[in-house]
């Protein structure tokens, strides 16, 4: 059930300043809450991440759609995948480093970050309902190669909410794309995490920085509690 | 005098490791060395920030550009600024925080981040020569809304270096554009910088995580001194 009020307008006693957000106006990007990046023994461990650092996120993810889906808010989920030939994956990015496993290589759940295999589908707990938005991304950010711009402006949204993985590397570089393009983003500090609890510590703080240059945050407590002007 | 060797490819002793810089196919690009962010009493300081913390970036990438030029290494400058009416300046970018200017305002070096002004002009010593490239752009990132990425795929460059300012912002968000679409990208250590010294190494240590998730970071000493494998 939707309890939509058109019109609404929600005052976050956000960081570095109050942020103001227009229900009907706003979607929530969920980035990447990928099994192969969050699950013991997927591609994210392989690479000698502690994946037990994204646990608690991926539960108040969980509640951040919840209560968006119940204002009415659109959910945009977004995964990083390839097509099965590689079509879409620059050399660079697939060559790059040591690692043991490579994109398109077979891991414990299908073949690592393609289109299709279990590895690259959202954990259950994170399903995208029928309806909504799900980009597959080729990069870190979603706006490249993609028809998020698009589908945004179509929708008149203007205003942002953004969780999900890793809060420095995929969740910065969309956020910061979609600075440039003019939204007003928010980051759910709760409801995103990296494997270096330190680089998500320094990604709030370059958010926040010279009055918000890239944008606010806010817990999602102050989030679900902020008061309506209307 | 341009000294260039076709085929040519050198090897940096760079972070995360070792970075392969084919000379012909290598470009670099000097983010958004302007007077406002740089000199005392520009806009840059108007905002609070102590521009001191810039002084020796500019220097290192002076020597930069000297070996670039020298290497017959493509250069390529970016600037932010806008329309003198505005046109391309999101009113979410302009309405931004609490300062005391804002963008098109009446600073010290005329409009605020408005093309053609004095204060949006590049600092002396790292004025663009004849022939080089010189990206306007609206928005932090140097991909967005500009014919950066159309110019590097026509002259078939690969490989990226970074200098400029600020670490975090501009510089950041360009070189994870860069990444995502593919070029092999290094950022120059001493001939970049930020108001902030602690975001500097913050993003410095984002960029060379995960086996150089977004690209290798090195001296300008470390690729002066780089040896030739032909």
């Amino acid at each position: 059930m939707i309890k939509k009020t058109f019109g609404e307008m929600l005052t976050v006693n956000a960081l570095p300043y109050q942020f103001l957000l227009p229900v009907e106006h706003t979607a929530v990007i969920m980035i990447d809450m990928q099994r192969d990046f969050i699950l013991p023994g997927g591609f994210g461990e392989t690479l000698g991440n502690d994946v037990s650092q994204l646990t608690s996120a991926v539960k108040v993810a969980h509640s951040l759609l919840y209560w968006c889906r119940r204002k009415g808010i659109r959910v945009i989920h977004t995964k990083e995948a390839h097509a099965p030939d590689l079509s879409d994956c620059p050399p660079a990015k697939r060559n790059r480093g040591k690692p043991k496993l490579r994109i398109g290589d077979a891991g414990s759940m299908g073949r690592i970050l393609i289109d299709g295999e279990e590895g690259s589908d959202f954990v259950p707990e994170l399903s995208p309902l029928p309806g909504e938005l799900v980009i597959v991304k080729p990069g870190k950010g979603a706006f490249y190669a993609t028809k998020l711009d698009q589908f945004l402006k179509d929708n008149k949204i203007t205003h942002l909410l953004f969780g999900g993985v890793t809060t420095e590397v995929c969740v910065q570089t969309t956020m910061r794309e979609a600075n440039d393009r003019g939204y007003e983003c928010m980051l759910v500090e709760d409801a995103t995490a990296s494997y270096f609890p330190a680089f998500k510590e320094a990604t709030l703080a370059m958010i926040r920085a010279q009055g918000g240059i890239v944008g606010w945050t806010a817990p999602l407590a102050l989030i679900m509690s902020a008061k309506s002007l209307i």
